[in-house]
């Protein structure tokens, strides 16, 4: 089991205000020979006529420490790593990557950034660390 | 100017014997608003009745130290994002990144990798550390 991130309890608290379930912590992920963990798995049952229920994993990162680019740089090619590993394990589980509010607007203030999480499919759930809410979902 | 990678030395010597001229030591490259620099820029000239050189951007990785799998997440993000940077900044020149020779051989056993090598279009460039030259590129 790896060690938990900084702000693991405050996305899974942010997550449960959202209505989300929270199903697996961590979540078990093969990758070729490797075991490794993404942080939290999570489902909501869909509302009205839909059938059956959304199924995500989330992946956490504090962005503390290290420079912005840096901590990005490995956030990012670990989040492209497992995003392929899972749509072949479990396609119908969408990845998330749990970014912090103060990171997400200081960073992503960079046009560059924003049309590289475009081009990539990197999708974000931007979290409030302060009121441990979610902010915005980039789908 | 970033710390020289452990194999930086090795790499230039390895693409200097194989006939590169190179241009830049370290070659710069404006990431958004980061100011970043790849290990490496060289050329050579296209031979026969081909004209113009072929121009390339080399990043070297020892991997040396934490695991293989967290070493190659953050190489492999880092490796994405200079490749996307690159691409719009001087497309004429083509990213690659340096893997010793052992890494390349006990990391690429795994089909997971290899497909993700493929799907990324990560471009290598296998080194022999010892014998101090290349033993293939991976295009």
């Amino acid at each position: 089991m790896p060690a938990k991130d900084f702000y693991h309890d405050t996305v899974r608290v942010a997550l449960e205000k959202d209505g989300w379930l929270i199903t697996h912590d961590p979540l078990y992920l093969r990758i070729g020979k490797y075991k490794t963990y993404i942080d939290l798995g999570a489902e909501k049952h869909l509302i009205a006529a839909e059938k059956g229920s959304e199924k995500i994993a989330v992946e956490i990162k504090s962005f503390i420490g290290q420079s912005d680019i840096d901590q990005f740089e490995d956030a990012f090619g670990q989040f492209l790593i497992y995003m392929t590993a899972l749509a072949k394990k479990d396609p119908g589980r969408i990845l998330y990557l749990a970014v912090p509010l103060e990171f997400y607007n200081r960073f992503f203030d960079d046009r560059f950034f924003v049309e590289l999480a475009e081009q990539f499919k990197l999708r974000m759930l931007i979290f409030d660390e302060v009121k441990q809410s979610i902010v915005k979902w980039k789908k």
